[in-house]
């Protein structure tokens, strides 16, 4: 076990019990289907303790507190609210992408259908909000806003996504919108929430959502990565997954906009009446966004937003403990294989 | 016009200037589409002005304000935050329900597909959290609470009635419980949440709540009654439509409880294999419901509700022109016929 995944874990035990109580005052359907999502239990409720995902944003949110010199306590109700956003966002994404497994189980939707899908997440969004409207800290307000805008990024995220999909070119810009909406928002929100609840300054708030920033694209581009090169026994995901699916990811639109020959073939290629691609087509795909620099550039600039983010770090003027669990959480963050 | 449409078309111009700043705040593609919902443009952005809906619920949060001694415009934040998370349903109902059609008009799924209703409805439901962030006053939190609450409400109502769906038998009492959720929480704070926002004494309040409640079942009585007798040109739905679509409404399931030998076999036509039913066939079921009681009974339930609201306005010991509206209103809501 690294030692990053010793904190995920640690995050994970200390936010369970109010999740739970969070989670528990939904109707026993709804509780139902959620606690399924969270990985508590099987479709039936017998408990299971099945992965609920890597906690990235509630650590960021426990993290950013104690930066701030607070107990991770403190922040307990922030980082369950984004982790509430977070699997409200992923309920809803999962329905409309019509995917229909994720971390090695079937999705709300796939189990139980459409509605009790939509369902499911809007209660999450809801909660989401009552766990900040509890509390009776004056600083709650000003983290449940950020949560409000977030939000509101992350829709508009997830909107230019769907759009994308139907469009055979997208430009980089257009790409980088997307993704700092779809991920990048709640990543910065994450950083800066738990430092908020506690009543830290602004300099260091900014300063860690500045670092939420910067992690939040740098881990997309490694995602991306993932996508194309991953290797299919560690990522759980189709190999050229996201080739297949014909996404107009960052380093396929950089390539696209800055690779010469190979790229302009991929943008035919994409431009093309999609159908089933076999894995030889694909590999060949792949070599493009490779020869026309995208995997490089991708790499380099995962690399240079994690320096960014250190750097943000260092400005914060954080304890210097949980800057280095921050700054160790953006290495693992942009090196991860999975 | 009735006094009681004057009434909604005022409150209806009061609020949508709030209302329009809120969506504005949406990127531009979940902008167009919420303000097509809310019937200010055409699919392609053209201005227009068509039925954005009765404005009961913000009707009755200015009212409640009103009512407890205060300007309409300090309650309008509450107004458009039930207002937003009324419609965040029904843009999401009409996913899982299916309906292609409201107020004259293909709903957002069925004009721009589920994924764009489901970003639509999750976008109005963090914008009425966003309305009562915005303000200073010590009681928004409150107000924002309550408005939690309803939807956690609201979420177990619309649960139970999918639930129902797939059942041929549903008892009197889970029918009232679905409807309390789906239809009388909102109501319930929509009445108290103007008076709260307002610093209105809590007996006041609580006298609005009960208001509501009430409200809230004898309005969905008269609908479901409308859903069997009324008639299709003033409705806007086709001929005994939720016959023809086996939902278990409050008068059906109170006849087949209590009305003897038709209530059986009423039962026994909603237990067998759902096909299409000839408009006969359908006269002959609404004739059973009525035979065993059911159109009586909801008749009366409503007449009786309504004067237990009428009850709650005098222990409320509100300013007397808008204690009178909201009993007209109450009396409106339970005889009009569409």
């Amino acid at each position: 076990m690294t030692p990053i995944v010793q904190t995920f874990d640690e995050v994970r035990e200390l936010i369970t019990p109010l999740l739970r109580k969070m989670v528990h005052r939904l109707d026993p359907s709804t509780r139902l289907v959620v606690s399924y999502h969270l990985g508590w239990c099987d479709k039936d409720g017998v408990p299971a303790n099945t992965n609920g995902g890597k906690a990235i944003r509630p650590s960021l949110a426990l993290l950013g507190a104690v930066a701030a010199g607070a107990e991770p306590e403190a922040a307990l109700p922030a980082a369950v609210a984004v982790e509430l956003v977070h699997n409200f966002s992923l309920v809803h994404d999962d329905v409309m992408d019509g995917d229909a497994e994720r971390r090695h189980r079937p999705t709300v939707w796939a189990q139980w259908g459409a509605p009790t899908a939509v369902l499911a997440g809007d209660a999450m969004l809801s909660l989401a909000h009552e766990v900040l409207l509890d509390l009776r800290s004056p600083h709650a307000r000003t983290a449940e806003a950020m949560l409000a805008v977030a939000t509101r990024e992350l829709i508009r995220g997830q909107t230019l996504d769907i759009a994308f999909e139907s469009r055979c070119a997208v430009s980089l810009a257009e790409c980088v919108a997307m993704v700092r909406g779809k991920t990048g928002a709640l990543m910065s929100v994450s950083a800066a929430i738990g430092a908020v609840l506690t009543g830290a300054p602004p300099a260091m708030t900014d300063a860690l959502t500045s670092y939420g920033d910067h992690l939040g694209v740098a881990f997309q581009l490694v995602d991306d990565l993932l996508g194309i090169w991953g290797q299919p026994e560690i990522t759980g995901k189709p190999v050229y997954s996201d080739l297949r699916s014909r996404k107009k990811t960052l380093p396929v639109t950089w390539a696209i906009e800055n690779g010469g020959a190979p790229g302009r073939r991929l943008a035919a290629w994409l431009a093309d009446e999609p159908r089933d691609a076999t894995d030889a087509e694909l590999a060949g795909v792949a070599e493009l966004v490779e020869q026309g620099g995208g995997r490089e550039w991708a790499t380099r600039e995962a690399v240079r937003l994690a320096a960014l983010a250190d750097d943000a770090v260092a400005q914060a003027g954080a304890v210097s403990k949980p800057a280095g669990q921050l700054r160790a959480l953006a290495r693992y963050l942009t090196h991860r294989d999975a």
